[in-house]
């Protein structure tokens, strides 16, 4: 059993930016050269999350009409009080939809369904740098 | 250290299933002769989730309702019009519930609650046949 | 490889509690010894959940705020009637939200960002006694 860790940098445009990291993912396992174990992948922050769903246009559009729903960005939130930054909706839909996922793996792939993909989803309201923590361990 | 890798195959109804899976997961946690460790269980496919609640027919009816407020099914998603299947109410369910859910184990027992029960939460609008990755790791 | 196994006790006022566990976790990463690997944290019970968000009293309002829309204390729920114990929202806001988390951490620290804690979030409508379960993995 061996631990590797790893890191993907990625820059956002802001709120509603979702970007597939399935490829990145599937990369990092074949460097890794283990064949059976768990990959946990970790988003570094308060403002952005990792989820998995099938990533096509439609599907996208879909999801952020969801959030939009849910913790909209025009409501008044008391963290904009306290900062003045007006992301308060991008905390509460980071909250609530997690920033880790543990995603298992054989004969050095991903156990994803065929339109599955981990998508990383960025909340917050200005363009961000990201850092996202791979930790696989295996075998 | 070892890692065990195991699978559950489950049929559903579609929409609206909600299987107890604990049994499954106790079972596997006893066949991998493992004490101590941590259990993962993944289910492959972006229309179904994995969560933990207390396996009841009143909150049964509870958690559905709650699913049928958030992403209700008669709603116009954009998926729906990308492949014509209607089940983009299923896509935006399993993506904010979460495919993956790890829990901690001793003496060869799960540590969940006495009311708190393991789920697969079945959204696809049609009978699926289901498959669960479970990884043990422990000692 | 090592597994380290501990466990958190907490009390909690009831619904809205909401605790920073962070400290918790960091020390309890320092007594394990290990440098690199994963931390899952995991709350027994189906009335609780782990989260994380800027620990802050504002954003803290705002998340309370977002569970009271989503899965009001006020509604009549089914699980109610069940046992005639009022906590069907609490079970609700728990299933949604999960009982774990796994968070990498290297060089003995855990990777969150600055402005990122992890919370106990407690949703039962009486105040309770918390075990949280802590295994640590990695070397």
């Amino acid at each position: 059993m061996k631990i590797i860790s790893d890191r993907i940098k990625l820059s956002t445009k802001g709120n509603g930016t979702l970007i597939n990291i399935s490829g990145h993912l599937a990369q990092r396992i074949e460097q890794s050269k283990l064949k059976t174990g768990n990959l946990t992948v970790f988003v570094v922050g308060s403002t952005a999350a990792i989820t998995t769903f099938e990533y096509e246009p439609g599907l996208s559009k879909d999801i952020l009409e969801f959030y939009d729903r849910l913790a909209p960005e025009n409501r008044t939130y008391h963290h904009d009080a306290t900062w003045g930054d007006a992301n308060g909706f991008s905390h509460v839909r980071a909250a609530f939809t997690g920033p880790s996922l543990t995603i298992p793996f054989e004969q050095g792939q991903l156990l994803l369904g065929t339109w599955q993909q981990v998508v990383l989803a960025e909340f917050d309201n200005r363009p961000r740098e990201r850092t996202l923590v791979v930790h696989i361990i295996g075998e």
